[in-house]
């Protein structure tokens, strides 16, 4: 048993491993660029051992979102979870996901940017679960938006509406800033987001 | 002489004709997922009549990108030229772009949206195909909202980030209603920009 255990938990990090990269290489090529031999080169393992825990293509795509998920998760939310809600919360969420993008986290920058507008047009369970990421970020942005309303932020459009523009100004920040090359469009967003949520700066936390 | 022009003239219908297919196959598909192969079956011409007027897969590219310019303006652009500047031409061509993703013009929705994304992270010419028409929309934008910000329109933001605003909600609406079935993003767009540009109501021209 102990034998199998470990094995496994082999299985599982290697799994973990070869998702992570492939979130990675979506976000500079698409997920429709993945493929299991091209992976395997990367990473250096036997294209055998990839396609042992993954046996399609979809299913490594679907792998890759999930992981990309938890990166964002972690690179975004998680670091603005011991902030007050609303407004200084916002404040926290905004100023992560530029640093998230101008690191870059991600090599292609935002991965849901990447990929949305990708498979925006194909149903299947690809769109799916991009769609599903993409709901539970414009909630958590609504979520703080509703909390900062109710103490003070700027109200002429209702929580649902302003959380809808604060995500497209973030992914018109990135892809203004990979396509153009124009590392003024972070700071573009930030003037922008600062007049829209009534902050009076929004580069510290 | 006349044989040959109307042999050149022949040619150029078929290559203006395959350029047009490609950008409407790109936009749910994306650029990288072009192939003559598929575009010769898809518009029941032979492979060789392809290949004889593309001779590589960027040279397909860039000319579905050059026949999505010629679409946008004559989608976008060109119906609203007649119409005074400033915020009467910038609700048109707010209107005029709403329709264009919502009838659609192109089967995946706005073509820059689905294909900015794929190549911001890829250096070359196909990315500055797209960066400069990007760079035309945005200018074109920004001259609208200068000319309304001196005739009163809400100048809280300088017309070059404001422009950039109307862009990125537009993209957002675009993403939101092909990723999520939305239909309500084109309206909540709608109202966003509305308020944002100080329009009693921007759905009628």
């Amino acid at each position: 048993m102990a034998q199998e255990d470990a094995r496994r938990s082999r299985g599982d990090r290697t799994r973990r491993r070869i998702a992570i990269r492939a979130a990675e290489l979506a976000s500079v090529h698409g997920l429709s660029g993945l493929t299991l031999g091209q992976l395997a080169g990367d990473l250096r393992i036997g294209k055998s051992s990839v396609a042992a825990v993954f046996h399609t293509k979809q299913e490594l795509q679907l792998a890759a979102i999930a992981a990309a998920g938890d990166i964002f998760q972690a690179a975004v939310v998680a670091p603005t979870s011991h902030l007050p809600p609303g407004l200084p919360r916002l404040r926290g969420l905004v100023n992560a996901w530029l640093r998230y993008v101008s690191e870059p986290v991600f090599p292609g920058g935002c991965f849901m940017v990447a990929t949305a507008a990708e498979f925006d047009s194909r149903p299947g369970p690809i769109r799916d679960a991009l769609a599903q990421l993409r709901r539970e970020w414009i909630a958590l942005l609504t979520r703080e938006v509703e909390h900062a309303q109710a103490h003070g932020a700027p109200a002429q459009l209702p929580a649902p509406l302003l959380a809808f523009e604060v995500d497209a100004l973030l992914a018109g920040a990135n892809i203004a800033g990979n396509l153009m090359d124009d590392p003024g469009a972070l700071d573009a967003v930030r003037r922008i987001l600062s007049t829209r949520l009534g902050l009076a700066d929004i580069d510290s936390d």
